[in-house]
């Protein structure tokens, strides 16, 4: 953290400059947020179902804390006064970011944000069964109230900032971006992806491809999983990988906790998964120590952290170079079978394939799952359609985008994702820009680095870690958006760069 | 909860009752333990270390608002104003407890608070190390800081409330039990202990006893304890088992945290320690569900929590009747062999033995533990003694009581208790009040349950679990403890159904 400036003579002495007293009120709200993300930790990964009552309570509670002291009136006078002091690069760009943390919390009041957590606890508690059970009318009860609050929370933080209800929820998770720019980056990935999907499965329906026979018992694909992160740098002293529904990676900077799922029968979705968590865990592990505890010391944006999670798991672990690294490890772990073979590990996991299922989505077809998230979301927001009008809109879009049919099939339709569940609308463009991004890094890394895969090819993941390092984990919340990927790569979002890359390995 | 009472007619309308206040204070108050209580859980079973160093802060921060909470200067005029409302019996009986909460609260500033858990946390956590490590020198570093506030807390707290230091800490676990009470029951225990240890000793000289052959494996006896939970009772929809260095019981009532260690080479320690860590989790998995939230609704006293541990662990699993249920689990479990006979098993449970570890103790030899530790924490925090003195103190009382060396031997000695490292002083006696109170419920059960041994031989536990339930669980902090005492069993504490307890079994 910078030191805080001597005050002029003529100010009065022993007064504690603005600065510093919003760099405290933000200490406190770095370890409330400590308390938020262990408990939050617990109630996905280890939490029985009989806690959840009294833990959303608690957790309202606490949110409704962190909304008060965010909201606290003393920060007007603060960030006013904060302005006119002598501050360095890093405090001037920390003052930025607390002003931004400042307006999100002031437009909404802490009555709102309470119900809003609690709905949303609720709402994605009851999911859990009702997914399974392709329960949308009972979904919808909960559901209903969710999106209600989301709007009135997107009309209030729309009225602060001038933007439209959608854009003014978006810019929390991806600052200055607007669905004017989504919709021309989607605009464009429409008039070729549905060719290329096309293009890339007939190259693929000729080659033989061997299905690794299992069962994989869970403990041999955990001990597995342990020494691919170990291989990614994860550092153990400071983070745990364990199981949840749906997998994620909580906790802190200091403490990153992981998720993944095991099913006996297929161990690359574990595998895979963990590798993609393991890159949002080195983005916070590697966070500049210095900084923690402060705004400027976050991860910049939701596409960002998406770029890190895509770059290990899509750019890094399914290039024929990993995959190399990857076969003499399965057969330490399962023994071994002709499936193991590196190439026809490499056709498997870059196989391409039009299902129902996000998170079971291939990098071709995943935008596709992305753009009609965003168009139901988006209007849903806005107004233009209710949450009773969803699964029509899921089974024409599937239909158009996809050619798949999920007319009554909700569990693998609309109710698949925990984001809605929770309120979170916003949030899905991100991915799909974390895969654009995660490719401008790995074209950089090429350029620089021109002989990358030969290294990876040999377990050297060194430049691959120290171009991140230096370009997006020490960087934190230092720049913005447009700013850090321009140091970075050169050039603005570029994504003629992600097509050339499906191109590359697809066409 | 009980209802609000209804205001006279000449009381301003709409005046929320003073009463009403301070329950949505508690309920507030209810909400931030629930955090602390998991967040603390998650530190002890589940953090890696690399975590230490923020959670400390977190953890900090949360007790200082805690304390904020319970020092809020408005709650001295409700207090005052609520004495005077109409109230039920319950509300009653949670005004006093309230108030006895205030009590202790507001004879400590804040920054005492949050500097005791401060140290108390750097000592805990460096002491995970040190004492494996044999370092008492390295330990008092930063013992003599958490001694030094504990010192200044119970003189604080004595100020208060008249009491000397050590009747001021012990206070707020055995609400009206004072050193001179401990001192004449201890007294008394030292005329008779030591020769009921040589008696049981000389009588097991001539048994034999054949010990049970490992490896058992972790899995295995982690299915047992499962098992076992669940025969005792245990609610998995409210609650987990995990592991930790020291076991304890954690969590909230409404999702009870237990934690085990094992050996592969001995189950029964983790067998007898999950049985024990279960009475602790039926208390408060029982406790009524409608005064949840308030002090009324929480668990009597520390004392009493250990009688229900105790019952389970000492009364009720170590019984010739139950070690009947357990041999054929164990067979189930592990295999069959010889020493799971149920009269061996019963021989081996009831073992006596002068051992170095409280934890380790048989019922027998355990008050003596007990009592070495009572004197020494009370000369420590009345300032006879200083934290240099304690290993010597040590050693000549396990001599005198147990006839034992430990000179040189810290972490078998004064290093082996989790205790002291957080400044919990006053707590030890509730150890052997809860033996005390243990025996007594048996022998009120069996007064009212001739057959008890008989229905518990055939796996009917339900009169032991009535019984608890009726007379302990139910009724909370309804009543003190000398008159829940003497609802449940007819007569206040009688020490004589300890010794005749343990003459019955051992000599």
């Amino acid at each position: 953290m910078s030191t805080a400036p001597v005050p002029a003579p003529n100010v009065v002495p022993n007064l504690v400059p603005s600065y510093t007293e919003l760099t405290r009120v933000y200490a406190r709200l770095y370890r409330y947020n400590h308390l938020s993300a262990i408990v939050g930790w617990d109630r996905n990964a280890m939490m029985p179902a009989g806690g959840n009552e009294a833990r959303a309570a608690a957790e309202a509670e606490l949110s409704a804390l962190i909304h008060r002291t965010r909201t606290d009136p003393r920060l007007v006078t603060w960030l006013k006064a904060a302005e006119t002091e002598a501050l360095d690069d890093t405090a001037r760009a920390n003052l930025r970011e607390i002003r931004r943390d400042w307006r999100d919390a002031n437009a909404l009041p802490e009555a709102l944000v309470e119900a809003k957590t609690l709905a949303g606890a609720r709402c994605e508690h009851a999911w859990r069964s009702q997914r399974p059970a392709n329960d949308w009318k009972g979904f919808l009860e909960n559901f209903r109230e969710v999106v209600k609050l989301a709007r009135e929370e997107a009309q209030l933080l729309a009225d602060d900032t001038g933007l439209t209800r959608y854009d003014a929820l978006m810019d929390r998770f991806e600052p200055g971006v607007r669905a004017a720019d989504i919709d021309r980056i989607f605009g464009d990935v429409k008039t070729w992806l549905p060719d290329l999907i096309k293009k890339a499965q007939e190259k693929q329906a000729s080659e033989k491809v061997i299905v690794p026979q299992g069962p994989f018992p869970v403990a041999a694909q955990r001990a597995l999983n342990l020494e691919v992160m170990t291989l990614l740098g994860f550092d153990f002293s400071a983070g745990r990988l364990d199981e949840s529904t749906h997998p994620f990676s909580g906790g802190v900077p200091e403490d990153v906790r992981l998720t993944t799922r095991y099913s006996d029968r297929d161990f690359a979705r574990s595998l895979l998964g963990t590798i993609h968590e393991t890159g949002h865990a080195r983005y916070e592990q590697n966070l500049p120590r210095a900084w923690l505890g402060q705004p400027v010391g976050t991860a910049r944006s939701y596409g960002l952290h998406e770029s890190q999670s895509l770059s290990f798991e899509m750019q890094l672990a399914r290039s024929r170079a990993f995959v190399g690294l990857m076969a003499p490890l399965l057969k330490k772990h399962f023994g071994d079978q002709p499936a193991f073979d590196p190439d026809n590990l490499y056709r498997l996991w870059t196989r391409v394939k039009r299902g129902f299922i996000r998170v079971d989505a291939d990098e071709v077809t995943y935008p596709a799952h992305v753009i009609l998230r965003y168009d139901i979301e988006r209007a849903l927001v806005e107004g233009d359609i209710e949450p009773d009008d969803i699964p029509a809109l899921w089974d024409e879009k599937m239909q158009r985008l996809l050619g798949l049919d999920t007319r009554g099939n909700y569990k693998d339709g609309c109710l698949q994702d925990v984001h809605w569940t929770e309120g979170a609308f916003g949030y899905f463009p991100s991915y799909t820009l974390g895969a654009m991004y995660a490719a401008q890094w790995f074209a950089t890394m090429r350029r620089t680095t021109p002989d990358l895969d030969t290294r990876i090819a040999a377990g050297d993941l060194k430049p691959v870690f120290e171009w991140m390092g230096a370009n997006i984990w020490s960087q934190a919340s230092l720049w913005d958006t447009p700013e850090l990927v321009q140091r970075a790569s050169g050039e603005v979002l570029n994504p003629a760069l992600f097509r050339a890359h499906l191109e590359r390995r697809y066409c």
